[in-house]
C-alpha cells in the first residue's frame, strides 16, 4: 500500500516539477519515507498465512487508510504550507475520504503541486484505495472479494466478474474514461488544464477539493453545468455503466435505485428552485445555482456556487435531508446511500402493511427482486448504528463553544462526506475553528463515513484482535 | 369517550366555583356539548360487531384522542381566555398527550378553573385516555386488549391480569395513590393545596403544565426533590409498582430497564453537574438543577427549574439525547423509550458479533429472556419511522423563519411529549410565534409521539378504511 502511495506521490511531484516550485522536495522526502516504511513492514513481518477473511479484510482496509492518510499529509507538513500536522492529517483524511472538509481559509496561496496532491486524494479515494492497488497488482489472491466489499458502498457488492480484480479494473477503466470526458469537456470549455485535471478529481471521486476560494462560482454557467452533469453521473452505481459498455440496456434501465435517486434530485431541485427564486434575478440563475447545490449535496461532493448558509431555512433543511440520503451504492459518493433510504422506507411499509393484515404474507421487493432477510436486518442495524455514530460525534462536538447548526451540520457533512456545512462550517468558511480534539474526531468521522462504520468500528474494539 | 369527558368537566368545573370564576360557564357549556356529541354519536351509529381487531383498536385509539382534544378545547376557546381555537386545540392537545409545550405567554392571567383544566388533562392523558374509560366502564369486552396495546407505550405491553379491564383497574390505582402521595408530600412542604394538586397531575402524567410563569423555579429546594423523586418514580414501568405491590422484590429486582434508566439518569446528572458548575454558586445548587432538568427531560415532564437555553453546549447537546431516550415502557412518559434504545443498541453489538464470527448463532437477550425476532424487526422499523417522523416534521416546520435549533427542537420536544425546546422555544419562551399550520402539525406530532406513531399513521392512511 505504502509503495503504491509513493508511486502515486511522482504525479503532484512532477507537477511541482513543472511549475518549478520549493513543493517538489516535502513531496519527494514524504515519497521516500513512504517507501521507506513500506519496505521496513514488509520486512519485518512476513504473513503466515494468505487466506483473508472478513475479519482480516476489515482490519486490512481500515489500517491501510489510516496508514495511507497519516503518510499523505507528510507533504503539506514538510513544505510548511499546513504548520500543523494535525491539521495537515485532518485535510489528508478529508481528500482520501472524499469529504472535501477543508481547515485552509485561502487555498490561492498554496503551491500548485501540493493542491494537485491535495485533489488527487479525492480521485484514489473515491474509487477504494484498496481496490486501486488490486487493480494494479496481479499478486492479490482470490479471497480480496473480502477487502472489496470492506471498501465499496453499499449494502450489497455487485460481483461483476468471478475475479475480485477483474471486476476492480474494469470500474476502473470506467472511472478514467469518465473523468478524461469531464477534464475534455471542462478544458473545450475554457477553464485552463491544470484547473480541468484537479476539478475532475473532485468531481470523480464525489470530493470537493478546488483550487479558488470561491469554489466554483467564478467559472461560466457551462462549466458549472458541466460539473453538475458529472457530479451526478460519478453519484450513480457503476455497474449501470458496466451494464452499458455490455450493451444490457435493459437492464440497465431497470435499475430502481437509480430512478429513486433521479427523483429525489429532480423534487429537490425543484423545491430549492421555487423557494430561492426571489433572492436571485431570474429563474434561469436560480435553476442553476438550485442545481448544482443539490448535485453537490446528494452526491456528498461538496462543491458551491452560492453559499447556501444564506438561503432559506426550508431550502437549507432539504440540503441536510439529502446529505443524509446521500448518493447511490456503489458510487464513489457517500451518505447512508439511496438504496438503504428505500429498503428502509420499504420495511416501515411492510410493518404497517403487517399491522393491518397481521396474517398476510408480506416481503420487501428491491430492484425486481426479493430481499432476504438477512439483508433487511443489516439495512435496519445499519441504519440504527448510523444515527448513534451521529448523535455519539455530535455530542463529542458540543464540547466546543459552536451552535447546535455548526456542530450537527460539521457532524453530518464531515460524517457523510460532504465537506461544507452550515452556519460557522458554511461553504463561506472552514474548520479551522475547531479544536485539535474535535479534528482527530472529526477524521475519525469521514473514515468511519467512507467505510460505512463496520471496518474502522470492529478494529477499534479490543475484542476483534483476540484469536479464537 | 365523550360522555366520560363530559363527567372529567365536572372537576374543573367544582374549581371554578370554588374560586367564583367566570370560566365556570364555559365549562359547563363544554361539558353540555360533549354530553351532546356523545350521546348523538350514540345515536347514529350502533356498532353492528362488538369484536375488536388490531385495525380497529388503532382507529378507535387515533379517532378518540383527536375528538376528545377537540372537545376538551372549547372551554379555554369559550371563555375567550385563549382567542384562538388553533391555539386551544394546541393547548389541549400538549395536555392530553403529556406534552406540556404551550402557547401561553403568561400563564398567571388565567383563571383557576381553567388552568386546573389544563392539568387534569395531563393526568387523564398519561395512563391513556381509553385505559381510563376501560377502568371505568364494565361493559368493554376482553378483545380491549388491543385498544390497550395501541394506547401503552413501549415495545410489548405487560397483560398483569388475564382481563385487560383487570389490568388496567390496577394501574389507575398505583397512579391515583402515588398521585395522593405527591399531593400529601408537597402539600406538607408548604405548597398551597390547590397548586399541589395540579403540579401533582402535571408530574403524575409527566407533562409539565404548571401555574407559574417561572414553572417551579420560584418553589423551596425541598419541593423541587419532590417534585424531581416524582417525576423520576413515574418515569418506571408501572408494572414493577405491580411486583412490589404483590411482593415479588426479586422480580421487580431484576428489571434491566429500569436499571439502565437509573444509570442513564445518574452519568447524565453527573455529566451536567460538572459542566454546569463554574456558573452556580456551590456544588448543591448545580445537583439539584442539574437533577431536575435530567428528571424533567428524560421523563419527558417539561417542568423547568433553570433555563437550560443558557446552559453550555455540551448539557444542551445531553439534554436533547435525552429527549431522544424517553422514559421506560409501560410508564407515563413519552420519548423512544429506554427499552427500546437498549434492544437498538443490543440489535447492532449482534450485527458486529455476527460480522466478526459469521458462523456463531448469536441471540438478543433483555430482561433475562431471548428477544423474538419479530419484537427485533418491530422495534429496527419503529426506530426507522421514529427518525423519518422527525426529519419529516422538522421539514415542514422549516418553513418558518427559525433557525434549525429552533426547529429541530421543537420538533424533538413535541414528537417526544416533552413540551419546552431550545432557542426560541425554550423554557422562558413557548409557542406562540408558530403560524397557525405549523402548530397543527406539531399538534400532530405531539399525537403522533404519544400513541407511538402506528394508529394515528394508519388512520390518515386511506387504505386503512377499505374493507377487505
Amino acid at each position: 500500500m505504502l509503495k503504491v502511495e509513493a508511486a502515486l506521490l511522482l504525479l503532484p511531484a512532477f507537477a511541482a516539477l513543472i511549475y518549478g516550485e520549493n513543493c517538489l522536495w516535502s513531496i519527494l522526502i514524504s515519497a521516500a519515507i513512504s517507501l521507506a516504511a513500506g519496505f521496513g513492514l514488509t520486512l519485518l513481518s512476513k504473513p503466515k498465512s494468505q487466506v483473508i477473511y472478513a475479519r482480516e479484510g476489515f482490519i486490512t482496509v481500515a489500517l491501510s487508510w489510516i496508514a495511507v492518510s497519516a503518510v499523505g499529509a507528510l507533504p503539506f507538513y514538510i513544505s510548511r504550507e499546513i504548520p500543523s500536522y494535525i491539521d495537515a492529517f485532518f485535510e489528508t483524511v478529508s481528500g482520501f475520504t472524499t469529504t472535501g472538509a477543508s481547515i485552509l481559509a485561502n487555498v490561492e496561496v498554496m503551491s500548485r503541486g501540493l493542491l494537485f496532491w491535495r485533489s488527487f486524494t479525492h480521485w484514489v479515494g473515491g474509487m477504494g484505495v484498496l481496490v486501486f492497488v488490486m487493480a494494479l497488482v496481479p499478486s492479490v489472491t482470490d479471497r480480496s472479494i473480502h477487502i472489496m466489499r470492506a471498501e465499496m458502498p453499499g449494502p450489497v457488492v455487485g460481483k461483476l466478474m468471478p475475479r475480485a480484480r477483474d471486476t476492480a479494473s474494469i470500474l476502473y477503466k470506467i472511472y478514467v474514461g469518465m473523468t478524461l470526458a469531464q477534464i475534455v469537456l471542462m478544458w473545450a470549455g475554457g477553464m485552463p488544464l491544470y484547473e480541468s485535471i484537479v476539478h475532475a478529481f473532485g468531481t470523480a471521486g464525489t470530493g470537493g477539493f478546488g483550487v479558488k476560494v470561491d469554489s466554483i462560482a467564478g467559472y461560466s454557467p457551462y462549466l458549472q453545468w458541466v460539473i453538475t452533469v458529472f457530479m451526478l453521473l460519478f453519484g450513480v452505481n457503476f455497474n449501470l455503466y458496466y451494464l452499458l459498455l455490455i450493451r444490457r440496456f435493459r437492464a440497465a434501465a431497470q435499475s430502481s435505485e437509480c430512478w429513486y435517486y433521479l427523483g429525489i434530485v429532480g423534487v429537490s431541485i425543484a423545491l430549492i428552485t421555487a423557494n430561492i427564486l426571489p433572492m436571485y434575478e431570474n429563474l434561469q440563475e436560480a435553476l442553476r445555482l438550485s442545481a448544482f447545490q443539490v448535485a453537490s449535496i446528494v452526491t456528498t461532493t461538496g462543491y458551491a456556487t452560492a453559499d447556501f448558509n444564506l438561503w432559506p431555512q426550508f431550502s437549507k433543511a432539504i440540503l441536510l435531508l439529502l446529505m443524509i440520503v446521500g448518493a447511490c451504492a456503489g458510487s464513489t459518493g457517500g451518505g447512508l446511500k439511496v438504496s438503504r433510504a428505500v429498503m428502509l422506507f420499504k420495511t416501515v411499509g411492510r410493518e404497517i402493511r403487517h399491522l393491518l393484515h397481521p396474517r398476510s404474507v408480506n416481503s420487501v421487493r428491491f430492484e425486481g427482486k426479493q430481499v432476504d432477510g438477512a439483508t433487511l436486518k443489516g439495512v435496519s442495524s445499519y441504519f440504527a448504528l448510523y444515527i448513534i455514530c451521529i448523535l455519539a460525534i455530535c455530542l463529542i462536538l458540543s464540547l466546543e463553544p459552536f451552535d447546535l447548526e455548526t456542530n450537527l451540520s460539521a457532524t453530518l457533512a464531515c460524517f457523510n462526506n460532504i465537506g461544507p456545512g452550515l452556519a460557522a462550517v458554511g461553504p463561506a468558511s472552514n474548520y479551522a475553528a475547531y479544536s485539535p480534539l474535535s479534528k482527530l474526531v472529526l477524521s475519525l468521522a469521514m473514515l468511519l463515513g467512507r467505510l460505512e462504520i463496520y471496518p474502522l468500528l470492529l478494529t477499534l474494539i479490543p475484542t476483534t484482535w483476540i484469536k479464537k
